[in-house]
């Protein structure tokens, strides 16, 4: 299911920088608890902030759904 | 802006299907005036209805975003 697919891929960039959840979402401007709800495949993400997560990890969208 | 690549990227592979917005949006069970503004640019699209246009499409998200 793609919400979950979202969560991992997140979670692993993420942590491939050793951020935390509540330092990554203060980088990019974001609330910490709706990031956390991203990241945890429970929220219905808008592409605009999607987009704002995935260049917050330093990928481009197409490597961000590599293989899917 | 993404809401404009999105908007051009579906209109591209929808025309390729040569299918009307009409026919697309009936045959992934969406709602005709709600994919008319996603492909016109002024949604803010969430990613599971994203991802329900894209399998539409016959794309995968990595394809659908290539270059971005």
């Amino acid at each position: 299911m793609i919400l979950n697919f979202i969560a991992h891929r997140i979670r692993q960039l993420r942590q491939q920088q050793n951020v935390s959840q509540e330092k990554f979402a203060y980088n990019i401007g974001m609330d910490r608890s709706y990031f956390a709800s991203v990241e945890s495949g429970k929220r219905n993400i808008s592409i605009i902030n999607l987009q704002k997560i995935v260049t917050g990890l330093g990928v481009t969208l197409e490597e961000f759904f590599k293989g899917i």
